[in-house]
């Protein structure tokens, strides 16, 4: 017997554990994972993104054998634009997720770099110690797809993002019998999806919601106008299929969404008669009551087309009586705001607005309690891992694990970096490696250390007051009186006259040390603390001290 | 027959339409229902509260007869330190809620001259033209009333925040049969809550958290951890009532739970048997099963106990296993980041966390469908306004309110401002005053205008880029370099080198211009254009650029 263990490592812990990239590593192998984005959270002030911390795989990239992509969403294929230029290994994933995959890597010039290879549902590859097979599973974008890896310990089972859905828009449903086969041969390990776990029950079928939209556009008197998420391309369908059941044409508003129903199409995974998609300029020759626009926007983006109807900024569109909007997605967490807001004034433009609270016009894309307990009981796997979820959701699939019998010893809760060593008898925490948040703030990636969130934070809070004092060169005497200047803090006439009372604050404290040359280290200081004082007791706000020194 | 008509406005329109404070006006009378403070929106950076804009009113101070408040939240009371000093007119209120007001005058140092008069459900007072009648509502906190004014145009109807709850805690039932009779007599006007408008059916009964409460201590192994909102003192009650059932102790964690303890104590709204009530010392000293904390925290308030517990920095009490924690609140939008990392802590630390998604921990204090419905068919009101809303609530309402038969005319949909003018027959939106965003940053209250808060922001996302140029006085030529200095824009060493590349530049452009005296105005332009478009080739950032001109 071998007596090499297999480590698993999630990485890209913002948020959601395991969701953007896990690490398998067994003896001189590693595969990857997926490979996909977080957005930053509310305190990460000015950044874009953020992407998982490779670190650990740029130390030994001779080990990394692959990348495999479960599914086409950003939070699992976006940072490989800015992870391949530097590990720039094969790239293994469905075919509509690569076409997705290669938009985004020719956005950023290194399509032709990369290495992609498609893969089919049912197939199989091999990684140096391990063997994957990839079966379809039912999720919010088709030929998403989960993981059966073999390994020398055993096998891995990994859910990628699932739901059961008997009725799917693509037909293809998950195949059950496929991992009850496994779950009688053994497995040694199940990585599951939580994002639902806190919902009782199971999520409803896609088909739930295709008879919503078919409902709606029979009885809905004007056009109808539907957002949701680009990716989304089975709503996209189910949309055009009631469009066209009605005798509605379409009209896409928006570059992301245009782009997905073009790939989408090119790839066969979205079917559209000829005549039903039309261009704007058609649109005036329509009576309203044959009129579909499906636009971008669900989450209340402020340039997205849906967004600039609702502020009746848009040049082609507004909102005009009879029109009904579907809100056919819910407020990604972070977004409700938006969300709310972009309702708020559809309704105030005269729309009659359907969403999620009124209307079965969503369904998610994760399997909820009874889908995850079905999961767990025909998989049977000795180790459970949960995975895509916050730290309570991991909580909580370890808890429903453990009322189905699994052991309390051979459950884990794993966090970014934590180092999981499995053998065939026994599993257990030996460590973690050390990651931190990768951020992407324009074209700079990683640099952001925690200084300059801080100052942003600062500055955004109460602004920032400058105090410019000019020094003597050869004396080291203070020349005049030291400049002052705001912004973000004060503007009104009293802000004027407090600023100019802490000039005379600043100069009284440098008189009272007499004209001789001064220690300007230590006046920074003092300088700092006489203003910071003084502007909380007058205002209770702390701006920024910036003291610069001039010399002349 | 009098000409005179009555009018409606709202003000205090961020969010929440009409919820923090409503005027009416007939002849030379003006009354205020409500005086609330709002929390400001995610762009207004650094922002405090924000609070109604009574510039309207202070034009006619002398029509003003006073400001009847319907209840003790934030929402409702919270402005009246700030309006009280420039506006000092009798304050109306109920015997809990003046108990609420006056904690916070005494904290602005405002309650002696302050002229605050207590009313009972039931009981009538006089202002002007307008007789207004109390009436008790269910909401969540005790103490709660509607309004029934009459007018010389008709009776008018305020609901207040309001539910149905035939069972709540305090036993105080809404009078449906006085609404019933007002309703055969006549109502001119039902202003109406439309916080959950969303919700179909009916809001369950405070009764339904008693049990659950109850249920969770009978069979919690150890302790037991309750957070809920400071003022949810029938919440407090249940706490209380189901520790003693089950032979458990309650210690109070957080300033303002303690102030709302002792405030309802004293003023009989909260009853506690003797030795009930412990000091946080004797806690050692107490088997876990007898013991449950209720603490503050329950919006995941950063300073708060519960979050302090959640990231193990509590002086005193720590989680332990075998801990319960019950989220009994609801994250207040905007809230629910730091709602779900409190509880992904908690979880971290070992404890059971119960939160509103997995059990009934908490019910809201908002009527649903339903009970708007009854409402509405109760007082037959001739005219319409629904209120304490966002512009999608109110639709929705009104909506409602036409499908029970008013005529699509009599109601109004009215937003920040907007004045409504009713006579005995008719009724029309005449116009709007003009009313802009009041915001309490730190001592100062309203001068913040929309410079601060777009400077605020620049900072925030890109920081800053402070450029120093010195000039001689007499010759008026650039002395030396000019001097560079960046704070939340960019940190390492490369950021380095581009502020000297940047400086390198500014030089280039200036000395363009020879050596001779130069226009500075003209020259703070061309740097900031310079700079900025520099910066954000380089970086695809667009830190704020402020160069200064010191003259020696």
């Amino acid at each position: 017997m071998n007596k090499q263990k297999l480590k698993v490592i999630p990485l890209g812990g913002l948020g959601e554990i395991g969701k953007n990239m896990m690490l398998l590593e067994y003896a001189n192998d590693i595969i990857i994972i997926d490979a996909g984005l977080m957005f930053p959270e509310e305190e990460m002030l000015g950044v874009d993104l953020v992407i998982p911390d490779i670190s650990y795989l740029l130390e030994k990239p001779e080990k990394v054998r692959g990348i495999i992509v479960t599914h086409g969403h950003e939070d699992h294929i976006g940072a490989l634009p800015y992870i391949l230029p530097q590990l720039n290994v094969p790239v293994y994933a469905t075919r509509l997720t690569n076409g997705l995959i290669s938009v985004k890597l020719r956005e950023k010039r290194f399509k032709e770099k990369a290495k992609l290879k498609t893969v089919r549902p049912g197939s199989k590859i091999i990684l140096g110690n391990f063997k994957i097979e990839f079966f379809s599973v039912c999720h919010s974008i088709p030929d998403s797809v989960g993981l059966i890896i073999s390994t020398p310990v055993g096998t891995a089972v990994h859910s990628g993002d699932f739901k059961l859905d008997y009725t799917p828009v693509d037909g293809k449903v998950i195949d059950l019998s496929r991992l009850a086969e496994l779950g009688s041969a053994g497995v040694l390990l199940l990585l599951a999806d939580s994002t639902y776990i806190e919902l009782p029950g199971y999520t409803p079928s896609e088909k739930v919601v295709g008879e919503t939209l078919e409902q709606i556009m029979a009885q809905a008197p004007g056009r109808v106008i539907v957002t949701t998420f680009s990716t989304l391309i089975s709503r996209v369908q189910q949309v055009i299929d009631a469009a066209v059941k009605h005798q509605r044409r379409v009209f896409i508003l928006g570059r992301s969404l245009r782009d997905t129903v073009r790939i989408a199409s090119e790839l066969d995974y979205l079917k559209a008669p000829p005549e039903v998609l039309g261009r704007l300029d058609e649109l005036p020759r329509l009576p309203h009551h044959r009129i579909v626009l499906l636009t971008t926007g669900s989450q209340g983006e402020p340039t997205s087309a849906l967004v600039r109807i609702a502020n009746r900024d848009h040049r082609q569109v507004h909102i005009i009586p009879g029109d009904t909007v579907i809100m056919s997605a819910t407020p990604v967490p972070g977004n409700e705001a938006l969300v709310n807001r972009t309702i708020d004034n559809l309704f105030r433009q005269g729309a009659r607005v359907i969403y999620e609270k009124l209307a079965q016009v969503h369904v998610h894309g994760h399997g909820s309690q009874e889908e995850l307990k079905l999961l767990l009981t025909l998989a049977k796997p000795k180790f459970f891992v949960p995975i895509h979820g916050e730290y309570r959701h991991l909580s909580l699939h370890a808890e429903l694990a453990k009322t189905l019998g699994l052991a309390e010893k051979n459950v884990f809760i794993l966090e970014d970096g934590d180092i999981l060593e499995l053998g065939t008898e026994a599993a257990r925490k030996i460590g973690k490696i050390p990651v931190s948040n990768v951020y992407v703030d324009g074209l700079v990636i990683g640099d952001l250390d925690s200084i300059i969130l801080r100052d942003r934070k600062t500055l955004s809070r109460d602004g920032i007051v400058v105090v410019i004092f000019t020094i003597d060169k050869k004396g080291g005497k203070l020349m005049g009186r030291p400049d002052i200047v705001s912004r973000g803090f004060i503007n009104t006439k009293e802000g004027e006259l407090l600023l100019e009372k802490g000039r005379d604050l600043i100069v009284a404290a440098l008189d009272h040390r007499g004209k001789h040359s001064i220690e300007w280290g230590s006046i920074n200081t003092k300088v700092k603390d006489i203003l910071t004082k003084f502007f909380y007791n007058e205002t209770r706000r702390r701006p920024m001290i910036l003291p610069i020194t001039v010399r002349v």
